[in-house]
């Protein structure tokens, strides 16, 4: 039975005349006030975010929106082709394979450095840590989390400029340190070119901003949310769907296999 | 055949070393520079809106992502209980059932002014045309979108937040001014108090920013994914889908029908 | 508030040491003893079906179950690609193209029977009534449900199957007889091949079978989700996901628009 | 690049006048000729069951449609409610909760199962296996998949059911033995009362049914499928999910957190 004395939720009370989300006012304390993204943080820590704090998640959220022809937006557009009057569908389609191989890896990467570092010192040895973490990973045969990129080697070009901005903000602490360490513990053991890409970045950089790697992944689906409707709103001035069907399908069709 | 002649996207293209989005370089131009409602603007309209268009967007979007318990929230909850490996299978749960009755009415109200206003002389009489669009609705049985709310009575607040917004920003036009003829037109035809609410003003204010109506529904969709994302992290904190489950199942059991 | 005396579900119940499903006991009466396309009766209808019905709701599900390369399994497989981990994230990808334009269109021939004839005389002139539901749609400029098909022409070779089956089995009346009808109307009103589809003769045979045609997508649904299963075990021993991926991007890369 | 030369999908094919799904002659060999059943063996193998394994997959899946309010039917039902036009969105949200916690645990007892046994000698001992992967589980501090049960205490009725009705069509074999007596180790083990669910019974038999473990989970989204429609059917008739929502919002108003 649900204890109903602990069964709530704090996130947002209405009356005839107002609305708040958490401790705010929506209309007279957010509305026209606050950006989406401050509005990120009001909803999740229930507080604004300073200046720098804004522009860091932001940037974060802005490098996620649009990465053009993905298996995303391949869902979303071939989804759309079927049922275009349920387009929150079509877009819940290109969330769904946002899972452990693609954007999910926010997740696989921030929950590696908190599983890592929560509990740690604050002089504790980073380096030693990162050669334990992969290490670590390395004994299990898994990947490292945010590390790998088919494209942007030897170096992903948005993880760079996502750390100078967390730099340039304050917001370069310990989480994105052991990130880099633990990237270059990763190439020099395995001697391979393993690019620190986006999703690592900005793994570490959320756990600087001080949410819980939990919902890190949810970062993502923020973003992606908004790529998705834009490759909607492609799809109807100059649609793909259809030639992708049609060109799998040729593509596809039963033969002699050699 | 697709005709790969004119098979292609144009949102996004990469190199080893830059990434761009539209005709902007992702990590020169925007990353660290723009907010993520005007990334909403480059990707949606190939440029960066004034700041004017982005603090009328940002009001929009910010309505509409957090309003506690509702049909959205309950869903992201519930499958989260089944499937806390698939936070994105939450979240999409959650845009599931924004359709035709919850949120897209945005796209209900955007389409009827947009339908009836865009072939029209910039002289048109707007209030014989809210008349008229009022007559047609009632004549096919069908509600006026953008009208009614079961807790903001008389008037939601929402919606008359926005419109200031809208109007302090220079972006309160004819799709505007029609929603509200159609609103008096409504509630004088009928004589019931029928308020106007958040997603039918922002159904006039996205035409007003010159967004195409057949996408309006996914401003809604940005911003309830913000949403569901906080109530996954509420969910972690402090659960409520178990307790749901059971007191729904416990009310529900069969017995006599009465 | 709900009203908690007529707040219940019937559809299933259990104890410790039993389950019930309508009025039968799962283990005793079902278990062993009926197959899951009798099962759907049981769901449906809380009764068994005769044999004849059992057939006629088998064959109408056996030939929805595969299809090939299609929007929806394109949809699946390259969600899986991203979530392995969900294969029911994959499975519901899949589904969710299945709307007015693919599959959903048994519910559209469903529901264009169905309010044609349900409140009809028994002896009403059912070719007058196709050619008034023809004429009716062709003034509304919209397609005539069930009809039409790219591959199968002039003729649908699974239709013509159902129909036979349905005829043998003692199910084929006014509903089949109307879509029928219906069908030479729009053939002989528009001069055109139209070939009259499976979702057209499913839809018509469902109604014939007593199933309500609000629900009769639903019977897409139940045979594509099988399909959809197969997909993604050919795709685990013969994957596409990627190759679709690579293929798309490929041609679809920014460059000059002719 | 996708390599065309091995790019391909041997499911379905069709020509005008033909559809062969397999080897199979759709509208010749499949309708009226064969249940929905033997059509999921047909797709998934390439060929038909013989009657005892027909029988025997027939109970598994029937066992899994329909267990009355549970967190799937929940979100099915309150998706339905913001999108009716979009019955697809609403059985997929049911789904989507169908993951590591409910139903997909019939993919993690069929994967403990066949990673203990399937590359072990015919007269392996399976009571020492047994224990090993008890002891190996609880060192993980992993629970079993496959058993314990809230309500089916401490039997559950339908896996000693279905258990029958494998011995009675010669489908018991040494997947179901080991998983007999991992759950006696387990019960000796941990001193707790751990009932053999249906999950764990049916991931055994569709091992001994020749299913890959990686696709068990989708016997159970086939299964659910039609549970999903029946509750979207029922909510048409005696709607629950404005009920659901008022009450979850009403308990769950913010106020003073003891």
């Amino acid at each position: 039975v649900a204890d109903t004395s602990t069964f709530r939720s704090d996130l947002a009370r209405s009356t005839a005349t107002t609305v708040h989300v958490r401790d705010f006012d929506l209309c007279n304390d957010l509305l026209g006030k606050v950006t989406l993204t401050e509005m990120v943080f009001v909803t999740m820590k229930g507080k604004l975010p300073s200046a720098a704090e804004a522009r860091v998640l932001d940037a974060c959220l802005v490098a996620l929106v649009e990465h053009g022809i993905t298996p995303s937006s391949i869902a979303t557009r071939i989804t759309y082709l079927g049922a275009p009057e349920s387009m929150q569908a079509a877009v819940a389609a290109g969330l769904l394979g946002l899972g452990s191989v693609f954007v999910g890896t926010i997740e696989g990467s921030a929950r590696m450095l908190y599983d890592a570092l929560n509990d740690k010192p604050a002089d504790h040895d980073l380096a030693a840590l990162a050669d334990a973490v992969v290490e670590g990973l390395i004994a299990k045969r898994q990947p490292v989390p945010g590390l790998g990129h088919p494209v942007h080697r030897p170096i992903d070009p948005r993880a760079q400029r996502l750390f100078e901005i967390a730099e340039e903000n304050g917001k370069s602490g310990r989480y994105v340190q052991l990130m880099r360490l633990i990237h270059a513990a990763a190439e020099r053991r395995t001697g391979r070119v393993l690019p620190l890409n986006a999703t690592g970045a900005i793994g570490a950089i959320v756990l600087e901003l001080g949410f819980d790697p939990r919902i890190s992944r949810g970062f993502g689906l923020m973003s992606r949310t908004i790529g998705l409707v834009a490759h909607i709103y492609e799809e109807l001035q100059h649609p793909l769907a259809r030639g992708i069907w049609e060109m799998v399908e040729r593509e596809a069709q039963p033969g002699e296999r050699p």
